[in-house]
């Protein structure tokens, strides 16, 4: 990763590496949706298409973001969840919700 | 704005407005660095180009996190500054920055 850096800034490396549209989207999904299979995080509102989601679970396996693994002993499926250090992006996107909620109209998070 | 949203979700619409890899390194210029100058962003160690450069000031105009006034009575060149709805993207940023720091090795803050 080191060599595609732009500069040793904190800001710049994160969003080198999931300063995109889409990734942070997947993450959300397992974080506070608790999706897990490739079929869920296609049916969220956005219409991710296929293959930017399989790049992007990719992505997110490489950054060690993501660990996947088959949903039963007897298919090829797999099960997607958030890693330690997946799940401390938590506080990111809470600050991206928090923002979102107060500065752009009319959006909402779901119930509980 | 509300045309091209995905859904309503606040991360989602967040994103959509400053998810990719140059925005938010504008606002953290202005924010933390107090940098206010197109020459001054250009300077900046990720090399941004002066076509990328204008195009995100002139979003983050249009989005009202910056206004712009010219630094003299007999100058067209600008000043940029964070409104106060784009100083209230510090958390966002600090988060990214508190998590940059943690998770990503060799990545460092300037000495203020």
């Amino acid at each position: 990763m080191t060599q595609s850096r732009r500069s040793p800034c904190p800001i710049a490396c994160t969003l080198d590496l999931i300063g995109d549209r889409w990734t942070l989207l997947v993450v959300r999904d397992m974080m506070f949706f608790e999706k897990q299979r490739f079929e869920e995080f296609l049916a969220s509102p956005e219409g991710i298409s296929s293959n930017i989601l399989a790049n992007r679970l990719k992505l997110l396996e490489e950054l060690g973001l993501v660990t996947k693994q088959p949903y039963s002993s007897h298919s090829r499926r797999m099960n997607y969840q958030l890693t330690e250090r997946g799940q401390s992006l938590r506080p990111v996107l809470k600050a991206m919700t928090a923002w979102g909620l107060r500065q752009l109209p009319d959006t909402t998070t779901p119930e509980k």
